[in-house]
């Protein structure tokens, strides 16, 4: 058995049962309790020989409300190494934030399940939350416990990103405030461009070095911009604006539109921002490894309803179902996430909203742009070089463009980059999204 | 490629692109499209080439309403057959009641995902809900489109069982009434006991004659009781009543108290109905192989807390999460599934509410009463022979037992025993649950 590094706060003697009762009723108790954190950053593992108790010693519990603390049973100690019926990886940390919304209620059971990383891959929940939500943090944390997950090691609750995003590999921001009645466009951008800042800079104090960020809370593009832009010791390539969602509608309506079932439809990117500008392209997408416009003989529903359709998924599906679409958002989280811890299909690619610097599409630098990427499986993703483009297509992109760089003047006093100048065209908010 | 049994409605020729517009736009407005089905019960499989498309001719939509119908892109024909990266078992098909509930919200995403059956087996939902949630279950196949599953094939929904059950290899019955303000347990078990003596009587007409029940909706037991006794033709083990979720909560209780990780806790069996009378076994579980009572030496705790504990855990989820445990339920049905599916670990087992006939254990026979259960993973299940018990387990045992007996008094009207007499104890409906 491995033992590394065990904090002082850690009693590693065997109890006896006195004191395994005072220990553990405290922790069915469900008090969180504020472990210390080693400084070096290195985990802290504790074995636990057959019939022998390990529990955390009791400290104050006053800092308990700010700090990212552990919850219930994944205040326990385990070890991994001694494991003698599997053979685990090296744990990983994942923040979410927005942690007790419908987003991650679907999210949080998908990465704990193993279906994201893997059935060898423990990981680590590191839930963000808000003053307001954290009696609901605790509800999704007891339902964690519940669940059994063999692969959920840790779950440590909190609201301060400070705190909750040490050492995490992912951050998976899905928080942001909805928009107000009467807000503007530029208000949004405003209030929640100020939790992207703090987050990045906390990402940038105490994430790990190669974190990879992905921005869910809209708008999503600007607010992963904000992010980034305020972790400049993180690369910059590792900050990602979801549009995995619009893609996945994309390719539903093609294929229902050719008659073909989903995954015969490839090769489909979102260009651009999360928002009404975005150009869901048509003239690269692939159905059966063949041209979309040669399996799909009608222009006119290509260039006018095609796209009209893909955004307008989220405002029919709150019509019918009467909440917005949580589910398929986490599946496309999922996606989005596997899609760079697994190597690409040859021939094929997905979208992701990245920073546009050395993009080979004449893209203006300094954005966070949705283009077509390829990765190696290894976390990390490249530009796909071998796609075409027609003056329909430019144009369209350019107006997604201008958009961003408008929205980046609005946000300059959150980019650090000086006076904030808001000229924003009309509202490109998706419909369906608040 | 292999062509099965083409119905007449389906067009195998290759369509021209302008009858191909006009039926894919048909399928894009997401209209439900009546598709008759063949009458020995044997799929349709339709084989569409590279570049060819295929479309289920329209036909009246007028019976569309009370149909389990197939909707949008999952009215596209398909052939499993013809796919030459993968080698695909035979599609099941799984019925979902209270499809548009928050539980099912859960559950369809994680049987979609591959998660509970595996990542070769391609599964047909069919969503059963009511008048007044046909618009919400069209969001949710709106939802499983978006998500671009490879393993949904086909997505029915409808609210008539008959419709709905058709071939099901699979029923989870989700979909229950909640008790109204003032209402009498045996006023619950009345109004569902009539929901599930209809289900049970579809099952019997029209599923498949090996078809595994799952009853959730509660009072869960006699609900299944009521069930399977208007399904004559179905084998009465086939029916089960959750009580998975009150087995992980137990295990999850166990282990905080002895301070060791959830995964060294086995044997746990719940015993009993699905109701306060319910008895999580501690006499027999084991935490790292040794029995629970040598490990936790606080016989106060396991007699007097543990239980409520257990029992407990909805109640306060609802407290600080505001709903009720939806996520952590929908885990429960996928574990309870797939410890049919798949062979149950030496030396350990699982709890299940079946039916008592020819039980080990001396309970009542004609119940549904959760028991320790192994299965060799082909579906059915077979009783733990080597439990221990004790005077205060078997006292509890027969509470419950005596309880379940008296439900089924209250329901003879509805499981053909003539006529009900209802002498019910205090209320026994667990905290959290309405």
């Amino acid at each position: 058995m491995v033992v590394a590094e065990l904090s002082p706060s850690y009693n590693k003697t065997s109890l006896h049962s006195s004191q395994l009762s005072f220990f553990s009723s405290r922790l069915s108790d469900h008090r969180r309790i504020s472990l210390p954190r080693p400084q070096n950053g290195r985990r802290v593992v504790c074995s636990v020989a057959s019939n022998q108790v390990q529990a955390p010693s009791p400290v104050q519990t006053e800092e308990a409300k700010t700090k990212g603390d552990c919850y219930g049973v994944f205040c326990l100690t385990y070890d991994l190494e001694a494991d003698e019926t599997k053979s685990w990886k090296k744990l990983i940390n994942i923040a979410v934030s927005g942690a007790a919304g419908m987003i991650s209620n679907h999210l949080l059971f998908k990465l704990a399940s193993g279906e994201v990383f893997g059935p060898d891959q423990p990981i680590a929940l590191k839930l963000l939350g808000s003053e307001r939500s954290l009696q609901a943090l605790e509800g999704v944390a007891m339902e964690l416990e519940d669940s059994l997950f063999p692969l959920l090691r840790e779950v440590n609750i909190g609201i301060d990103p400070y705190d909750v995003f040490q050492d995490v590999e992912w951050a998976l921001l899905i928080g942001a405030k909805p928009r107000g009645p009467g807000m503007e466009r530029a208000g949004l951008l405003d209030i929640n461009g100020q939790i992207f800042a703090e987050q990045g800079k906390a990402l940038n104090a105490v994430a790990s070095r190669n974190v990879k960020v992905m921005v869910v809370g809209n708008p999503c593009n600007t607010n992963a911009l904000i992010c980034l832009k305020n972790a400049p010791n993180i690369p910059a390539k590792n900050f990602h604006a979801l549009t995995r969602l619009d893609e996945n509608r994309a390719k539903c309506q093609l294929a229902l539109k050719a008659g073909v079932f989903y995954d015969k439809v490839s090769n489909v990117t979102i260009w651009g921002n999360h928002s009404t500008t975005q150009v869901p392209d048509f003239l690269n997408a692939r159905i059966n490894g063949i041209p979309v416009k040669e399996v799909i003989n009608d222009t006119k529903w290509l260039e006018e309803e095609f796209t009209e359709m893909v955004q307008n998924r989220g405002g029919v599906l709150i019509k019918k179902w009467g909440r917005s679409s949580a589910a398929s958002t986490a599946v496309s989280i999922v996606d989005a996430i596997r899609s760079l811890v697994t190597p690409t299909p040859e021939g094929d690619w997905f979208s992701s909203g990245v920073y546009t610097n050395g993009n080979p599409y004449g893209i203006a630098e300094d954005l966070v742009f949705s283009m077509p990427c390829r990765s190696k499986g290894d976390g990390d993703y490249e530009f796909v070089k071998d796609v075409i483009f027609d003056d329909y297509l430019l144009r369209r992109i350019s107006k997604s463009e201008a958009e961003l760089l408008a929205e980046k003047r609005c946000v300059a006093h959150l980019t650090g980059e000086g006076i904030a100048v808001c000229d924003l065209p009309e509202d490109t908010m998706l419909p369906g999204e608040v």
